[in-house]
């Protein structure tokens, strides 16, 4: 299916001036980056790399995106005949995925012809906004659960395909599963799932319902033991399913009391190897709360899928260089109040000290910025129009674990905060105290 | 494309052992509604109904979706047997698109066998947790505009797909246009769109960025004039497109202000039908501070696609009734604390006072509850499988402006506060006063 309508009206109406006054084929660079984290996060988590990349290979005018374009009249034949033959030429460099991010970090530089890369913003900017925005939360949610799985379950709460984008940018910053089937078949990320309280009010009893279940999937299952009373639900559970219960799946009331006495019921059951799912509101606050309490796995819905309270990234997309009337290229930003930007082509790296800790983030005009020593953060995407960057969600997912173990102590903090280290800008000088801007 | 994996896991796991115990055919009753409004709104606006009776169409387990949950086991061979010929044969009542609901009111009723219901919830709850979060904020903002236009575009803050239908549950709120392309072509939205920094940015100068644009898009155009000095700008595009400019956006800074101030210098030069647009961060509160600019027309981006606080609906979609082995419909609800609901099949309809304004949500259990003078609010949407409700997004639109109407004066207000009108539970009689249950 096409991904080019996936775009705003004015990037088109663009194309066409650009056409028309000669300059659509001046040669540009576009920088995709956040002025800022959102509000009191301490890092940003790169997602959205490898899904950019599958809708960039199918970003092209068929016949029928053309017909409504002309139906329309939303640009003239001149640039209906262009967009007809369309396909991304350029090259795209970019923040590998998984890696965490910071305030002026350049995830994606995208050159070639002014025309040719003005009209990839829009869908560049939805998908790492969205993706960045579940990653981001879902990264802190993973931190504030220790080593306890995080079982991603959100779909309801957010658009039915956001839902499964939600999923792919849960799982790469470390969930363990989730709920979401399309996700699964899509990205390969491991699903799962049991019941819910409807499966137990369609039987006549609570017995007959974890009868049901146990016999069909088997005592592994986990049985949802709140929809009367739980102390009775335990009990029956046991009763039905044996000490060898997969586990129990508690979604109300007051959690951390009720994992302690539904752990010690367990306890002196003899299920003792039986697990405890807790699933009711969850965000990065509540887990951390439930630290100390006998809980095994949380399961996380709209929170993790809106973001945490951060529903969108806030990255831009934005025009740094262009040539001018001889071909060579200018650094250009804009002026504009509270939004003004860094002109140039950045280069990235990430200092790392003697301890192989983060200090900062080294972002460079021109030239790389920094040493060899440091960790270059820029990796090619597409060359000449060809994707070079895809890989599996589970290389991204493996980056950030080593990435974020890589940063300061500090960045485990729930706490709203500044973030964990410091963007400098450097112009064309190896040395990062020589900052020349600051993009917040 | 089919859309039957956009589900979660557990939904086919139920239907597994709901099969294996023989009660996965008892004829049940599936209720979607809200227990609560996003905190502080008065009323929610029902949307993502055309959107539903489009997925549902879709809704079937072709080979693609049958070999892979063959591939990964999420359910035996007698459950995939059941799903290769799965087509919803149920009915489904539900409130009309575009009309407004409140804490209980059942958006959606789902009658069928338990199975062919039950794995509808994922994909009916995000359509409508997301579509009716986003109207419900686009609504608040149309009011907070007034008369005054308002267009969407939010396309690059929120995932790609939830663009489009973000843009299409503005406009049944009221919005004016969108800037998305794909909602444009799927649902006939009207789209619109002319010019960003970049286009600017791209050329040698502001004169030449702007004759540019006018030669090519026509002096009707809007000119953005905020890429370097506001003043300077606007006083280059009237002389460039003529006093017949169509507007200038203004999309940084202080927006009250600079409006002033560009209203008098566009009445200075003469452009006194050149209109004023404003695009910089807007939300409901900051269109209504600018009520007394002289702004012609608002758009709105990141606060509109995100629920300008509440990003999801908080709809769920509970069993409220199923059959027993004889047959007979029992109604159920679980006990959960804080989540408990009301059982029972539900009838709506709203009081409307002599004066045409509504005064109550009046839900009934079994029967229609208030009289034949109080508004019907379920239709029909499908029968025995066959969709029967879809209507154009016109029609949807031209109904919230009239539900809206009927409300009382306090639903314009944008302060947070309860619903405007209480929703009553009517058991079984039509005096309204026997409330048995509130949802909240």
């Amino acid at each position: 299916m096409s991904t080019a309508l996936l775009t705003d009206h004015y990037e088109l109406t663009m194309a066409q001036a650009a056409l028309h006054a000669g300059t659509a084929s001046r040669r540009s660079v576009f920088e995709l980056f956040g002025r800022r984290l959102p509000e009191g996060r301490r890092y940003g988590v790169v997602t959205g790399t490898g899904r950019f990349l599958d809708a960039l290979a199918d970003f092209t005018f068929g016949p029928a995106e053309i017909d409504f374009l002309a139906a329309q009249n939303v640009v003239d034949d001149t640039t209906l005949d262009y967009l007809r033959d369309y396909r991304f030429s350029g090259s795209i460099f970019g923040y590998a995925e998984g890696d965490v991010y910071f305030p002026g970090s350049p995830l994606l530089i995208v050159e070639g012809t002014f025309i040719e890369a003005v009209i990839l913003e829009t869908l560049a900017l939805s998908i790492y906004n969205h993706d960045c925005a579940v990653a981001g939360a879902a990264s802190r949610m993973t931190l504030a659960a220790g080593g306890r799985p995080c079982i991603e379950m959100g779909s309801r709460r957010t658009h039915e395909w956001a839902a499964a984008a939600a999923a792919r940018a849960a799982y790469i910053a470390g969930f363990a599963t989730t709920s979401n089937l399309e996700a699964a078949r899509r990205y390969g990320i491991p699903s799962a799932g049991t019941s819910a309280h409807s499966f137990t009010l369609l039987h006549d009893s609570e017995d007959a319902a974890f009868e049901a279940q146990v016999s069909s999937l088997g005592k592994g299952t986990t049985l949802l033991v709140d929809t009367y009373d739980v102390a009775e639900a335990v009990e029956r559970a046991v009763r039905i399913a044996g000490i060898g219960l997969g586990a129990v799946r508690l979604d109300s009331g007051d959690l951390v009391a009720q994992a302690h006495e539904v752990r010690a019921q367990l306890d002196a059951l003899g299920a003792t190897s039986t697990r405890i799912v807790v699933t009711s509101d969850l965000d990065e606050y509540a887990i951390a709360a439930l630290a100390a309490a006998p809980v095994d796995t949380y399961g996380v819905g709209t929170s993790l899928v809106t973001g945490s309270g951060a529903p969108t990234a806030g990255l831009v997309y934005k025009l740094v260089a262009r040539a001018d009337d001889s071909g060579a290229l200018v650094n250009v930003a804009k002026a504009s109040k509270n939004k003004a930007s860094v002109g140039g082509r950045k280069c990235a790296r990430r200092r790392i000290d003697a301890n192989g800790r983060a200090t900062a983030e080294l972002i460079g005009v021109g030239e790389a910025p920094g040493s060899d020593q440091d960790l270059d953060l820029l990796v090619e995407l597409v060359r000449d129009g060809e994707i070079v960057g895809a890989e599996s969600v589970e290389v991204a997912r493996e980056r950030h674990r080593s990435r974020l173990a890589q940063l300061p102590g500090k960045s485990q903090r729930l706490s709203k905060g500044e973030p964990v280290i410091p963007t400098l800008f450097v112009d064309e000088h190896p040395d990062p105290t020589l900052v020349i801007g600051d993009p917040r």
